[in-house]
């Protein structure tokens, strides 16, 4: 595998649009023709203790993906596990069957329990991917705090996470550099971001110029389907790593699943960049307070500058339904 | 002015989406405002000898232009002149009352009429830009033969143009460096890209990297409004030319006016990155080519992209209306 490497996150930050519905059927297509299509890694949904749902990309136990891989194991298989929804308990020993490794994603609040979590990843012999949310909101310091205490573990990737979709190129330079510094080169790092405000690709461009020779391992979706701006198109940047790089990523195969599974989700979804996400990266708020506002209301991109301005300045990180709907009612009176 | 600049095409390029309707109001508000927002240089509309409409953005005569712009001259006020449809004679010498520099588009087999117009611009007093579409299709040879004959003309500025949308950063550099290496540094130079492949704006990034005393002057519209996949956002190059060297370009002045008069077109148009536009840049094709296709016929992405590699080489750059028509007709038998 090279230096550069794409993670295909399709399954899992799609099924925010879809609810994670996606057929059995296509589920192993997916995962079978990204991986024919020499994607090197690839998300097959998310471990959740509590759901267990036929057709979904919410499993819940690892060796629920067994029956979702080909017997060809080309590509890296990973899921996502949120430490407040799938129990250490619940994780089984790794024997080669399931997938290879656990993207352990956690809020700054959850550092502790996050560590915890990942020890018992490791214990059971998965690779283990370091996903802490929103990066950004981590000075320089706590970062480097938590980068060595993540060091004790010894994981296989850690991953600069743009959760709100406004971090620029020399924002990821500066978090890079922290994690360049303290962590041994065998360590990847992960780049996951979002495209509130168009940045996702000049990021993953400037990667190739990274002093560096540790690997980087680059997240996208098909048609950049993901919550609210949406992803980096794994189709671009594959295509961007085949034009500069002379890799081999098959682009036809990526539009046929393109045409197969995610036009027919276009029809009635939408997703990608919009004035109103362009405004939450603007004033770093969380993108939801657009999504969840515009699932309820017609409000135009003026007024929702003005609601946005009215958040609290704690407060716009965070971002649960019944607040939103408690300050719009606010804002309109 | 900076080293770095901007030049907002939203009435012109924009005009492909509205057919160039814009109310009188909004095209004296969009520019008085754009230039309020210190954007450097507004491109007012497209001139045209044979058409005459109100309300519109396609003006018949320089002189129709200045009932249009504000007093205070504060940003450079521009039009575009195709040599094919407004005429050398209709030049009318510049007084300081319209606008201040033409913008001369032409194709390849047009350099002579083009360079012919050119001149007749720099004779009636206003500044010359020029616009030499699908430069790719240039070799370096060709192309460095071309910036020759323009250098004759002491041109104000010369811009690349990725009309179709796949030219890489390192395309553009290359160049870029025949247009450094052979041009009087106070010659500008433009870039014109369009979002096919999402390229558009790591461009607009790089272009910071450039080691050199020159100005360039970055096209960009309001929320991408464009024909095809669009153009680089005039909101997000803004905002992130703010961000990174402390320009005061007014978002929240882009904001409303997207509010105002992008928001309204896009309720019942469309423009932007989709998986069609994708294939017309991976297989170096006229975006037309979807743009016209998709007018009249539901047609798969996969059964596009078999359409696409059907098309003889020599016509992918190529593409009239009819022609498409002829070609699916022989596709679908």
């Amino acid at each position: 595998m090279s230096k550069f490497s794409l993670l295909d996150c399709t399954l899992r930050d799609g099924g925010y649009i879809t609810s994670w519905n996606f057929s059995d059927s296509a589920i192993r297509d997916m995962i079978a023709s990204l991986s024919e299509a020499h994607i090197d890694y690839i998300e097959c949904g998310y471990l959740n203790s509590l759901e267990c749902k036929q057709d979904s990309t919410i499993f819940q136990n690892i060796n629920k993906i067994i029956g979702f891989l080909p017997e060809a194991r080309n590509s890296f298989f990973l899921a996502m596990a949120d430490v407040a929804q799938f129990k250490p308990e619940d994780i089984t020993p790794f024997d080669g069957r399931s997938i290879d490794g656990i993207r352990v994603v956690f809020y700054k609040h959850q550092i502790d329990e996050a560590l915890e979590f990942a020890g018992s990843v490791k214990e059971n012999g998965y690779k283990l991917f370091m996903q802490p949310m929103v990066t950004i909101d981590y000075s320089l310091n706590e970062y480097a705090a938590l980068i060595n205490r993540i060091a004790e573990l010894n994981p296989y990737c850690i991953s600069l996470v743009d959760s709100f979709g406004y971090m620029t190129q020399d924002d990821f330079r500066r978090y890079y550099n922290v994690v360049d510094n303290l962590l041994n080169l065998d360590i990847n790092v992960g780049f996951h971001s979002h495209e509130n405000m168009q940045l996702a690709f000049a990021v993953a461009q400037d990667v190739l110029n990274y002093n560096t020779a540790r690997r980087v391992i680059i997240d996208a979706s098909l048609y950049g389907i993901g919550r609210g701006a949406g992803n980096l198109c794994t189709e671009t940047i594959a295509n961007y790593y085949n034009s500069l790089l002379g890799f081999k990523y098959n682009i036809q195969i990526l539009m046929r699943l393109i045409n197969d599974y995610i036009m027919p989700v276009r029809k009635t979804k939408t997703w990608g960049f919009t004035p109103y996400l362009f405004l939450t990266g603007l004033y770093k708020c969380h993108p939801n307070f657009a999504c969840y506002l515009l699932e309820n209301h017609d409000v135009s991109v003026s007024d929702f500058e003005k609601f946005l301005l009215m958040i609290p300045y704690e407060m716009r990180t965070k971002c649960k339904k019944p607040y939103v709907e408690e300050l719009y009612q606010r804002f309109i009176i």
